[in-house]
């Protein structure tokens, strides 16, 4: 069963560890968020594809959420020391991905192809594709300003209240090679519990990607990112809060209008209607067989 | 007392710590080989300026010779599972300087000018000038052709026999800002016990330097890179033999011609004759003392 997830870092990348577990090798196809790409140190840093090359290929640091396990950080202190920015934590092994990364780019290839030999360098069974290949950077409008995403997030700690969300760039962004057609192709298409505003709206912000999911003929499914109305991580239920007017599995719904068929919401958050059928189950992942459990529930929504 | 050292790293470097040493604070300006600089996972490396740096902060291996003391490997390593090239030893704590380096020179700053602010960040006493801002880059000619110097160097492990050297760029290399004006106001210019073809000969390509020390009006002292007739790292006594005829003190004053007063030799290079006066030490900086000891006789010897 071909499957297209949409799909951001953390949960995000979580659940697709559980389709990877699930699904035969090679159905699944994930279209990673890039709106969250920095410049640091010189260095091209994709987060959420990072996030979900080290949770496929066994990586990830699993406690942290992001990350590799066993991670050192003596090149950025020393950066530090040498009057380098150090307010983003890259580690020592992560640096290593970033430099081949941002080596090749300047080489020219796109960021679709230099993932693609990520990918195969670890052998994954699991194709990510950057949703585009063209420069979206999503900006947020806060109290304090409008403020390039990571520095709102990791250089202030996500604290000031968000009254929009925008993706500079998104509007001339095509979709990367391979993005439509596996959308054409797929059989299920997936939207993972990740942040609608920040990780799954950068994709859904390319035009040739919404186009594609409004026009789908197959189904289309979205797990819920909140459990009781809270975010697991992150700031998502302030945000929806202002921005959408509550936390409800109808706020979460309304935030995906006409590119859903059902949501999946945790059983904290039921009862509940939400104009798009909804099933409910326990949508926390605590570890690698919930993972698994979650995937198995929303392939079989997604069967219909 | 003002004066301007020509060094390499490795012994050069640490000549110029003993210097530094017995100097009066801001008295020492060092010009720095950029022959070695080499484009690395995309970061610019300049080895022989980084261990100047490194030797005058007191962050140096001392043991090693090179690099940052307590060093580790491990983004190195990460670099080469994702496919980028590893052969070029970089450590975790030698990156942060090599990505704070790269950035500033990406942003536009010269070499000269990213080196000053090291300098400062350390608040070294002793200035270091890159030779030049241009690109200059030596080029070995050996039985298995042309290499760039760190592919024969570190990557073939300088195993192929030199039969020539040339540094690319010189040519059209114009001295870096404030090198012409340190010869000119200096009271002695040095030598280091460096290669001079490979650590020196860099420097003295660029012909606004050359120049300068031909035109000389104070004493200009080299101190011989060999122990009896033998380098203590490195190919140079290879070298000297192959393309100079041998290794005594003459064959070393022969490939400074017209650009010193006097050689300072090891005992072990006694008695000899070099077309030059020769001054008799032990040359061989086995600790601290060793290298001040060193300082202070080559010092006396430039005062004539």
């Amino acid at each position: 069963m071909k499957v297209v997830l949409l799909s951001g870092g953390g949960g995000g990348a979580r659940f697709a560890r559980g389709l990877d577990d699930v699904l035969p090798a090679g159905d699944l196809t994930v279209i990673g968020n890039v709106g969250d790409d920095v410049e640091i140190l010189g260095l091209h840093v994709s987060p959420d594809l990072d996030s979900l090359l080290y949770t496929l290929a066994g990586l990830i640091d699993d406690e942290r959420g992001w990350g590799r396990a066993g991670e050192t950080w003596r090149a950025l202190a020393a950066a530090g020391e040498w009057g380098g920015e150090d307010w983003f934590r890259l580690g020592d092994l992560d640096l290593g991905l970033h430099l081949v990364r941002t080596q090749r780019l300047r080489e020219g290839a796109s960021l679709s192809e230099v993932t693609a030999e990520l990918v195969a360098r670890r052998a994954l069974a699991t194709r990510i594709l950057p949703a585009t290949d063209d420069r979206v950077r999503t900006l947020v409008e806060t109290s304090a300003g409008i403020l390039p995403f990571q520095e709102w997030y990791v250089g202030r700690g996500h604290r000031d209240e968000v009254t929009g969300v925008s993706h500079d760039g998104a509007e001339d962004a095509g979709p990367a090679p391979g993005v439509v057609e596996a959308l054409a192709n797929a059989e299920a298409i997936l939207l993972a519990p990740s942040n609608p505003y920040l990780s799954l709206g950068p994709i859904l912000a390319v035009r040739g990607i919404r186009d594609a999911i409004v026009g789908r003929r197959v189904r289309s499914i979205a797990v819920s990112p909140l459990v009781g109305g809270r975010s697991v991580t992150g700031p998502l239920d302030r945000m929806l809060r202002r921005m959408a007017g509550g936390t409800t599995p109808e706020h979460v719904a309304g935030s995906y209008e006409g590119l859903i068929d059902a949501l999946v919401i945790d059983e904290a958050d039921a009862p509940a209607e939400a104009g798009v059928p909804l099933t409910v189950t326990q949508t926390l992942m605590r570890d690698r067989a919930g993972e698994r459990r979650l995937a198995e529930l929303v392939l079989e929504v997604a069967c219909g």
